[in-house]
C-alpha cells in the first residue's frame, strides 16, 4: 500500500508528521511512505528519528497551504503547494490513499477538484470516527453547511459501506441525528430525510438519534448535515476538555491525601481521555471522492499521524470505493428502469 | 412573591416536586408557594415532609398532561390539567411566576398560547443556564426549529435583559453559535444574523462562538435555533454523562489501591458533576412571554425544584419583562421614525 503524506502545513512542525511516518513505517511493513514537503526539513526529521532514509520516497515541495489560507488555493494551478502536489500524485495512480494535517476546507476542496467524485456522488462529505462506546462515523462532520435529504441518504451510502469495509461490520445501522426521536421531529429537511431513509431497503435505517445518545452506540453511522455535525462534534469537544480541565482543578486543589489518591489514579484519568479522541482512529476520511483521502487533525502528533496512515491503508486496500461505485451505479439503473 | 408550582406529570412522584417547594418556602421566607395538582397526594407529601399546611396554598387539579401527550393539550379549555390551571393562574394574576417539571413542549404552548407574548416579540425562547466557567445563557434550546435573522436578534435581546436582571451582568455580551469564528461561516442564515447583530448598538455582540469554547465563558448570552442548540447541549450531555460513567467502569476495574483512591476522590468527583448540570440553577426560562415562566427538568429531585422556585422568584422580582417590553417599543418607535 503505497501511502502520500503530506508533512507541511499543520500546527505542529513537519518533523512531529515525518516522525509518525517512521513509525507507520516500522508497524506496518507493507505500507510505502512518500513525504511531500520540504526536502531539507524531512532529511533532518528522518536522520533525528534515525530512520533509513532509503525507507521513504521524498518529493520536494517546500510551499504550502496556511491554516488561514482560502481553500480555493489548493486547487489554484498558480499556486503550488505540498497539499496540492500530494493530491495530483494520488489522482495520478502515484499512490493508493493520501493524508494531509494541513487546513480542511482546502484539502476538502483541493480532493474535490483534484481528485473528483465517485460518478453519482451528489456532495463529497467530511466523516469522524469517534471512538465512544463503540466506533461511530459522523458525517458530515463540517464540509457541507447546507445539504438536501437527497444528499443526506447519499451520506448513509457512503457511511455505510465505510464502516463495512474498514471496521468490518456486516451490516451498519444509519441513525439521523435529530432534536427528538419521533418520526415528525425536527426541521422540515429532518422531517423529510427520515422518510427517504426509511423508504431505502438498502440503508439499515434506524430512525432519530438524539445528541445525548451518540457516545452509547445507537447505530454505526450517524447522518447531518456539516453545520450541525460540527456543531455537536465540538460541543462535545468542548465539554471532554472541560471536565479535564476542571478535574486537574479540583484535584490540585484538595489536601494531601487527595493528591495522593490522583496520583495513584493517573493513569485511570488518561485511559478515559482517550475514548473522546477521535485521533485514536486516526482521522477524518472524505467518503465520496473517487480517491482515498484522510485528514488528519492539524494538531497531529506522531502517534495520530501513525493512526492517520493506518486509517488510510485500510481505507485504500479494502472495497469502500469500489462499493460506493457500485452500488450509486445499481441505484441509477433501477431508477431509470422505474 | 407568590410561585406557582405545577407538581404533576414529571418523571418522579408529586412527593418529590412538593418536597422541593417544603425546602423552598423553610429557605426563602418571602416565597408564597401555591400547589396545583392532587389534593390528596399533596396532602400526603406535605404531612410526610412535617410541613405545615397551612404554609402552602393548595389547588387540587388531578389531572394532568403527561411527558407522551400532545403539546396542544396545554392550551384546550375541554382537557382540565395542573399544567393549564397553572398557567391560567398566572395568567390571571394569582401568582407571579409559574414553575413546572413536565411536558417542556405542553408548557411552551400552553404558557404562549395563556400568558401570550410581549408586544412586539416575534418567537418566545427556551432558555437554559449552564454552570460552566461562568453562567451562559443559551437560547434557544429547542422551542424553535426554524428561525429567521429577525427571530435570533430579538433572542440577543431577550437574553441580554435576563442575565442584566437575574443574574446582574451590567453589560451582557452576546454571541452567535456557529460553526466556524470568521463572519463569513455557517450557513446563509448565520451569515446574515452576524450582520443583523453587528449593526445594532444595543447588543453586545462579540461574533461567532464555536461549540469547543462554550463551556470557557466565551459570552453571557448565546444566541441560535432551537434544532441547533437542543443538539448542542444534548450533545454535551451526552458527553458528560458518558465521562462519569467511563470515570466510575475505569475506577472500578482498578487493583483496590486505585479503588482507595477514588473513594477519597469522590467528594470531587461529585463536585466535577455538577459542573454540567444546569439544575444548579434550576431549570430553563421562557423568554419573551408576558409572564415569568421556569421549566424545571422533568427529572428534577426536591433539590431541583427549590432552585427552580428561587429562579422563578428572581425572574418575577427583578425587571426582565418590563425591561424587554420597553426595550421592544422603544425599537418599535425607532424603526417608525426612520
Amino acid at each position: 500500500m503505497r501511502i502520500l503524506l503530506d508533512v507541511m502545513g499543520a500546527d505542529r512542525e513537519p518533523a512531529e508528521i515525518v516522525r509518525g511516518a517512521v513509525l507507520a513505517r516500522a508497524e506496518y511493513r507493507d505500507v510505502e511512505i512518500t513525504l511531500v514537503g520540504d526536502e531539507e526539513k524531512i532529511a533532518a526529521a528522518l536522520s533525528d528519528a534515525g530512520a533509513d532514509r532509503g525507507d521513504f520516497t521524498v518529493v520536494h515541495e517546500p510551499a504550502f497551504i496556511s491554516m488561514e489560507d482560502s481553500p480555493m488555493l489548493a486547487a489554484s494551478s498558480k499556486h503550488p503547494s505540498s497539499m496540492a502536489k500530494t493530491l495530483r500524485m494520488l489522482a495520478d495512480g502515484e499512490g493508493d490513499a493520501a493524508v494531509s494535517c494541513g487546513n480542511t476546507g482546502a484539502l476538502f476542496t483541493g480532493a474535490t477538484l483534484i481528485c473528483r467524485r465517485i460518478p453519482g456522488v451528489r456532495r463529497a462529505a467530511l466523516g469522524m470516527v469517534f471512538p465512544y462506546e463503540k466506533p461511530i462515523l459522523m458525517l458530515d462532520c463540517g464540509a457541507n453547511v447546507t445539504v438536501t435529504s437527497e444528499y443526506l441518504v447519499q451520506f448513509a451510502t457512503l457511511g455505510t459501506c465505510y464502516m463495512k469495509n474498514v471496521f468490518g461490520i456486516e451490516e451498519p445501522t444509519v441513525g439521523l441525528l435529530n432534536n427528538g426521536a419521533e418520526p415528525h421531529k425536527g426541521t422540515p429537511l429532518a422531517v423529510e430525510t427520515y422518510q427517504a431513509l426509511s423508504a431505502r431497503s438498502d440503508i439499515r435505517f434506524i430512525g432519530n438519534v438524539e445528541g445525548k445518545d451518540i457516545p452509547f452506540a445507537p447505530c454505526d453511522v450517524l447522518v447531518c448535515d456539516g453545520f450541525t455535525g460540527n456543531i455537536s462534534l465540538k460541543s462535545s469537544e468542548g465539554l471532554a476538555r472541560f471536565s479535564m480541565q476542571k478535574l486537574t482543578e479540583t484535584v490540585r486543589g484538595g489536601n494531601p491525601i487527595e493528591k495522593l489518591a490522583a496520583r495513584i489514579l493517573k493513569n485511570k484519568f488518561d485511559k478515559l481521555n482517550r475514548f473522546f479522541d477521535p485521533k485514536e482512529y486516526g482521522g477524518a476520511p472524505f467518503l465520496g471522492l473517487a480517491r482515498p483521502v484522510i485528514k488528519a487533525h492539524g494538531n497531529s502528533d506522531a502517534n495520530a499521524v501513525k493512526n492517520a496512515i493506518r486509517q488510510a491503508a485500510a481505507y485504500a486496500g479494502t472495497g469502500v470505493i469500489r462499493e460506493i461505485t457500485e452500488h450509486l451505479a445499481e441505484n441509477a439503473a433501477s431508477a431509470g428502469q422505474e
